[in-house]
C-alpha cells in the first residue's frame, strides 16, 4: 500500500479504489439519455432510434501527453472533446461516455478530483447533456485515459468517409494548424536546458499564448457542427485528428475521388495562423496542412449547401488523392503514429 | 523506432500502428448487431429496443496479470469473458465490443494476433454472434486492455442488484472459488526461488491443473444464464468478481435485505473444489467465500423460480448483511483491491 504524498494529501494508493471513486463520481456529469448511471455491473443509455454510435479512444501518458505540460484538467477535458469529435464527424449527437482510468498508486485524488471536473466542463462547454454513465479504475505504472463515447443519429444516415461525390465542395468547421502550434511552442519554450518538458516554464507560455496553448491541452472543436452538416446534407465528413492532407487523404480514398485544395484558402488559413503566432509564421502552412489534434470536422457538401459556422477549402473531383490548385501536394507531411514518432519520453 | 525481435520477427515498433492494425483486423470476430464496424470515426451498433446497455473494464499488466502466467490468448479471452459477464449480470444478451490496446513498441505482431484470437474464440465459446466493432491501439510502456461491451435487453427490465426481497432464493450459474484456486496455485508452483512468476514452470502445472489454471487465465463464465434468469424472474443479480461474501453482500445492501447463505450448500461447494484441488483441501471453503474472477452470476429469484443451471446457495431474509446458517459469516474476506493488494510487480 502506497503512503499519502510527503505533505499528508490522500492518494490512490493510501485511500483505495472504493475511497477514490467516491471522491470522483459526484464530480463527474450526469447524462441526460442515462437510463441508469453507474454503481451496477452495466450502465443502460437510451438509443431512441434503435441504433447506437461508439467509438473509443486511448490517452496515454508519455505518447499522447507530458505530466509536465497537460494539468489532470486539461486530461479530462481532452479525453472528452477527442471523443465527443469521432461522434460529431458521423453527423451524430454525444449522448454519453465510460472512463477507465489506469493511474500509478502516487497518484494524488486531487489529480482525479481534476481530471473529473475537466471531463465534466469539457462535456458542459462542447456538448451539454452528455455525462458520464460508468467506469473503471486500476492501478497501473502509466496513466492512461480509456473513453468510450456513444451517440444518436436521431433517425438521420450516418456522414461516412465514402459518401463523397465529384463536384462536392469540401469544408472545415474549427481551426486547422492551431494544437499543432501550441505542440511547437511547448517543444520550444517549454522545456529544460536538456530538451525535457519543464513545468516551471508553462506559466510563462500560457501567460503569452494562451489560446494556441490550450488548442493543444484542452482542444474545443465544433461538436454541434456534425448534426449542423449532417442537416445540411453532409455526403462525407471526419474529424482532422492526424492532418488536413493525411484526413482529407482518407476521404479521398474512400469515396474514390480526388480532393483539390484551393491555394488561396490555405494561405489564408496559414496567415491566420500566422497572425497569431509570428514567431512560427514561416511554418505556418505546413501547420495548416500537417498539424493534428485539432479534431476540426472536415466535410463535403453538394455545391450550395455549406452550412453556416464552415469555411470553404477546396472540392472534389474526378480522380484520386490530394492535390493543391490542382497540383501534387508536394512534400507528404506525416500523420502521427505513436510507435514511430513517440521518443519514449514521459515528461 | 523500435526494432524487430532478436530472431527479426516484427514488432508494433518495427511495424506501426497501421500494419499492426492491418494484421489484426482480419482475426477479430464481426458483430452480429454491427450496422457499420471498425474504419470510420466511430462504429454503429443496431439498440432494438432503443436501449443500450453498457460495461467497461480494464486490464492492466501487473495488477490483473503477469505475463509469465497468461499468454496473449489468455489476455484476450479474458477481457472477452469478464466484460461478457457484466452484460449477463444485467439480464443482458451481449452484442459488441471496442477493444483500446495499449502495448510496448518492444510486443511482437504475433503476440497482438494471438491476443485477438483470444478474443475471437472467447465470444464464439461464450456468446456466439458478438464481435469488435472498433477500438484503439497506442505505445505505452504498461501493456493495457481496456474493453467495452454492449448488450441488448430484449424488451425486458434490466436486473439489477437492489430488486432482492425478503423470501426470494439466492443462487449461483458457474463456478466458486476456482479461478482464486487457479490462482493460488500459480504463486505456489509456476514461481522461481524467489517467488516471482516462472513462465518456465507453467507447462508442468497446466498439464497437472489444467482447469483450475484455465479457470484463473481463460474463466469460461456462464454468458448464457443471465438471460435464462432474467426470463424466469430474477429480482436481483451480479457477476462475482469480488468473493462471494463481498458480492452477496452487495445484493444484501442494495436491496435492503439479509442473505443468509446455507452451511450445507456452501460445504458442498467446498467439497467439490477440493476434490479437484486436494492441496488446497485445507483452504477451500476460504476460496469459495472469498475468491474472486470466475464471473458466475448470483442472482434472487422468487421461491420455485430458480432456473435450470442454477445452484441454491441461500434465501434472502430482513435485516442487513451476509449470514451463514443464521450466525455471522465470521472472518471477512475482504475484495480485490488493486491499489491495496497489487505488491508492485509485473512478471
Amino acid at each position: 500500500v502506497q503512503a499519502a504524498t510527503d505533505d499528508g494529501a490522500p492518494t490512490l494508493g493510501s485511500a483505495g479504489e472504493r475511497a477514490a471513486l467516491q471522491r470522483i463520481f459526484p464530480r463527474l456529469p450526469a447524462a441526460e439519455h442515462a437510463l441508469l448511471g453507474p454503481g451496477d455491473d452495466a450502465a443502460i443509455v437510451a438509443a431512441p432510434d434503435g441504433r447506437v454510435v461508439i467509438s473509443t479512444d486511448l490517452l496515454v501518458h508519455g505518447p499522447d501527453f507530458r505530466r509536465a505540460w497537460s494539468s489532470p484538467y486539461d486530461l479530462g477535458w481532452k479525453a472528452a472533446a477527442t471523443n465527443l469529435a469521432d461522434i460529431a464527424a458521423m453527423g451524430a449527437v454525444p449522448t454519453a461516455l465510460v472512463v477507465a482510468l489506469a493511474a500509478p498508486a502516487s497518484t494524488p485524488l486531487a489529480d482525479l478530483e481534476a481530471l473529473a471536473d475537466g471531463l465534466r466542463e469539457g462535456c458542459a462547454a462542447l456538448a451539454p447533456g452528455v455525462g458520464v454513465v460508468g467506469g473503471d479504475l486500476s492501478a497501473s505504472p502509466t496513466l492512461t485515459v480509456a473513453v468510450t463515447v456513444f451517440g444518436d443519429l436521431e433517425e438521420r444516415e450516418a456522414v461516412l468517409r465514402s459518401g463523397g461525390r465529384p463536384g462536392d465542395v469540401l469544408a472545415i468547421a474549427g481551426s486547422l494548424g492551431r494544437a499543432a502550434a501550441g505542440l511547437a511552442l511547448l517543444f520550444e519554450r517549454a522545456v529544460d536546458e536538456h530538451g525535457e518538458p519543464d513545468a516551471r516554464r508553462m506559466p510563462a507560455l500560457r501567460s503569452k499564448h494562451a489560446a494556441l496553448v490550450e488548442a493543444q491541452l484542452a482542444p474545443r472543436p465544433a461538436i454541434a457542427a456534425g448534426r449542423l452538416a449532417a442537416l445540411a446534407g453532409a455526403t462525407a465528413m471526419l474529424d482532422v485528428s492526424d492532418g488536413l492532407l493525411l484526413d482529407a487523404g482518407r476521404i479521398a480514398e474512400a469515396s474514390g475521388v480526388r480532393i483539390d485544395l484551393d491555394a488561396g484558402a490555405l494561405a489564408a488559413e496559414a496567415a491566420a495562423l500566422a497572425e497569431e503566432a509570428p514567431t512560427l509564421a514561416d511554418r505556418a502552412l505546413a501547420l495548416v496542412l500537417g498539424g493534428g489534434e485539432d479534431h476540426g470536422l472536415l466535410a463535403a457538401f453538394p455545391p450550395g449547401a455549406v452550412p453556416h459556422g464552415y469555411r470553404v477549402l477546396g472540392r472534389l473531383v474526378d480522380g484520386a488523392g490530394v492535390t493543391v490548385g490542382g497540383r501534387d501536394s508536394g512534400a507528404v507531411v506525416p500523420g502521427w503514429d505513436s510507435f514511430e514518432a513517440w521518443d519514449g519520453r514521459t515528461g
